[in-house]
């Protein structure tokens, strides 16, 4: 892990520039990291448009994390940003665009070539970052991940014992060996759905829900479209992640 | 309005009886309340078990509001507690009752008989105790409603215009004719669902919370049965009603 920028925000938290490996990724950390306490970290998941074009979203949501003490770190996705392109996934999401486009269903052959090689390639390296992040000493645990592709942190939560919360947010096509593989999730998650999503098929999300294996999940549904999560929604979702992180 | 005891509980909050014709209610209202500033006030729903019975849960309520600048008040519903019984109600619920015990479907009719009389009397005794409490001066706006029967949760919000918020628990079985009147409400809705309810048909839950017309709607599912709504759970509704009365 190489730091390659480093700048003060105004508010006083810390945003350092990264590589790991190939791999670009950001570090937020609060403007007052007291030694003796390293700042538990959340992993910001994002979708797979590069982290430039959600870098806005994304120093939100650190800002809003650091207010309440927590570090939060990103990675660029597998294909995303300037990460060289996969071939296989932009077939998959081409035929994803045409299905959707004729009105078609969306098949699950489409729904696996497009998702589970991310999985596959990303959660790895999520593994790595945090191997990196955790080895820093104004950085501790416990761990949570919060939002992004939500087959990467449904499998994330089931390989990964160093997480010990999740907050999902059930916005895009989970394929049947994810569905599976969230009856062996365990630990608390707190579901976004918005409840007139576009993109996403509500009862599938209803089902995904009542899937998962954790003896403490909770499904928080909102009004509006694929992007218009309220104020108030992101609020207890962070108050979900204090509570289980501090 | 009559008020009949009144004792002030350990941390303040000043707790007093009133009959209301026939009506027994209790009121509470916080430990300080400036002349100047009447506390908005929230009705306090509950199930048709008994003022007496419920007493214990509805105190812990009435104190939590307390803490954050509530007024709260709740009456006994007809048929319970000291009230005459209601003859239909009780052979409505000893048919369904029956129904449950012999694993057979709850007809139309039996929802209808046992829960449509019950919204319609106990709908304008709730406004005839709004009145009243509006009329004190240490009480003021904005008025919430909050738990109990859905339906009568549903009724209200439809014809009172002085609640202005809601915290609904579906958990109770919802009449034809009420499912429909769901779709008139247009005030901000907070939806509390037990995902294992064993009282309760998820789906005709999740069906009643898409027909609610309401711009702003939120839906929270939680883990285990009808009465095992968790802490945070209970502290994310609160939060919604201060948002929405402060």
């Amino acid at each position: 892990m190489h730091f390659t920028s480093e700048q003060h925000l105004d508010d006083g938290v810390l945003e350092r520039e990264f590589t790991l490996g190939e791999i670009p990724g950001i570090l937020w950390t609060p403007a007052t990291t007291p030694a003796s306490a390293p700042a538990p970290l959340i992993l910001l998941g994002h979708p797979p448009l590069g982290l430039r074009t959600m870098y806005p979203r994304l120093v939100d949501r650190a800002r809003h994390c650091a207010a309440e003490g927590f570090a939060t770190a990103t990675i660029e996705l597998p294909g995303s940003g300037e990460r060289p392109r996969r071939p296989a996934a932009e077939q998959a999401r081409a035929d994803l665009r045409r299905a959707m486009e004729a009105g078609e269903p969306v098949t699950d052959e489409i729904v696996d070539a497009l998702v589970l090689p991310l999985v596959d390639q990303a959660v790895p390296e999520w593994q790595a970052a945090l191997d990196a992040l955790l080895s820093l000493p104004e950085i501790g645990g416990p761990v949570g991940y919060s939002g992004g592709v939500i087959s990467i942190g449904i499998r994330l939560a089931v390989v990964e014992p160093r997480i010990s919360a999740a907050v999902l947010f059930a916005g895009s096509f989970v394929p049947r060996a994810i569905f599976d593989e969230a009856r062996r999730v365990t630990i608390p998650l707190h579901v976004l759905l918005q409840w007139d999503d576009e993109g996403n098929d509500r009862q599938a999300a209803l089902d995904l829900f009542d899937a998962f294996g954790s003896e403490e999940k909770s499904l928080h549904a909102n009004m509006g479209g694929h992007t218009g999560v309220p104020q108030f929604a992101g609020d207890t979702a962070a108050r979900f992640l204090t509570r289980h992180l501090s």
